[in-house]
């Protein structure tokens, strides 16, 4: 198995979790848990690989990723009654697979030659919109679009860096551990220790004299 | 025709009935009946397209698929008032749809040589997701996270039967009449006898002595 | 640059100024801007690439689409607060960016040789899906479902009026300015005129005597 494979594979599997979690929180039956697991797995590597035009997407010459995520969600069905906080649960494993999916964007960019700018993004894309469709999806406010989180940000800052390991010489492997572990080290300190960048906030409106 | 340009057609003509009548509640105009009506008429057929790599998708090459889709929303405008209950009628005629999407989806699937897991769940994708982006766009509480009712569960059983029945021998064409008819059947008993599936209840929270 | 280049540049460019100004009134962070910014920016050209099957999507092999967009975001995240009224510039921005997409979508519809159906209905969604994704992701009301106003009326009447054009013997580029023109006219006319087809209004339920 290559390096993007098993990215992809672990990826598929902690997202699958975060999205049984999220059916648990929306109280669906066991096809359901399968299907928010499913779509959350496979929902960011999806759109990259259509958006780059690999054809056909990762999971769909190679089954087991289906079968794994369905396997995590059965699991999560008949297990997710013993976890304290099934919130804060699923936030971490979310935190444990965003790095591991941004590096398997990154990777998947460099191996088809994509320039720079595209490598980041695929990087972003891979790791956020998993998530983000199992939120829209199960009603629950984005993670994304938390204010003050580092989410987003995790995710371009750990590409980033990925691509500018890659720029400085490292090998492949060694550039997608730094894209993962700056991408774990943001998002586990915003979740943690609370960083965060400045949000937006309008100057309050001037009041006539 | 071929049986899947039937079924696709068959799925585009009803699930544009549907969206049609979620515009009525909606209260939009008439270009945002046409709209909703195509959204829902092909989206979960373009999104399996999409992911097997056929290329264009389905409809582009065929272009009556949107003609037909927007007919029956003019359709639906002009006649809508007449119905008793136009979201007891969007549930049934849904329920006629998602059958016949489901074996479209296990048709293309089978057609291109797929993997029994993709062709299941290519299935589900077919059937689901066009009323899914239905709901989100506006939005109701998609119908495949009603708590207790089958309607992924429906779309699965029905995928997983359809296979079954190729698996064992039966032709091409009986296979997806098993397909449609299961789900039919299970999506029908669950509307009209309230047949379901347990959803997951978190045991309540032990309180402190 | 081709006519088609510089139209979806230009509307890159608009839209993400109104993904930024979205991101602003939900109070992300800079990164949060950039998201939002490249998602509205890109979305709607990108599932039109999809859908016709052009491979790459038109950004990934032109990054300085991306850049755009993100640099944009970053220039509203430091002036936005000069503004009087962001709402009123996002519905405004917004009414300049569709058209320009709408043109961009039928241009590229008529250069792969798609079907008179098939171009307008690239027209509408070009224009439209952008700002439905920021909108859904935003959890503003999608501008699309605003009812009484013109949206994707004015799209599909854009893009309609194009066809037609072409059909008519205009050169292509004239022809797009026709596209362009009309959806401006309509959807500035709704914003500062009111004018509004009439939206599905169901008769009162008649009441038992």
């Amino acid at each position: 198995m290559t390096i993007i494979g098993a990215l992809d594979l672990a990826a598929v599997l902690v997202f699958a979790l975060t999205g049984a979690l999220a059916a648990s929180r929306s109280q669906l039956d066991i096809v359901g848990f399968i299907f928010v697991a499913c779509l959350t797995a496979v929902g960011g590597g999806t759109l990259r690989d259509l958006m780059l035009g690999r054809d056909p997407v990762f999971w769909v010459s190679a089954p087991h990723y289906i079968l794994i995520a369905a396997g995590a969600a059965i699991v999560v069905f008949f297990t997710a009654h013993l976890l304290e906080s099934r919130y804060r649960t699923l936030l971490w494993l979310d935190a444990f697979a965003l790095p591991v999916a941004v590096s398997a964007g990154v990777g998947v960019a460099l191996s088809v030659g994509a320039l720079p700018v595209i490598v980041v993004t695929m990087g972003v894309v891979t790791g956020c919109f998993g998530g983000l469709m199992r939120d829209v999806v199960c009603n629950e406010v984005p993670l994304i679009l938390k204010q003050g989180e580092l989410y987003a940000t995790a995710a371009f800052a750990g590409a980033l860096s990925g691509w500018g390991a890659m720029w400085f010489g490292l090998a492949e492997g060694w550039a997608l551990l730094v894209a993962g572990g700056v991408t774990f080290l943001l998002r586990a300190g915003s979740l943690a220790l609370g960083w965060r960048l400045n949000a937006y906030k309008p100057r309050p409106p001037k009041t006539r004299p």
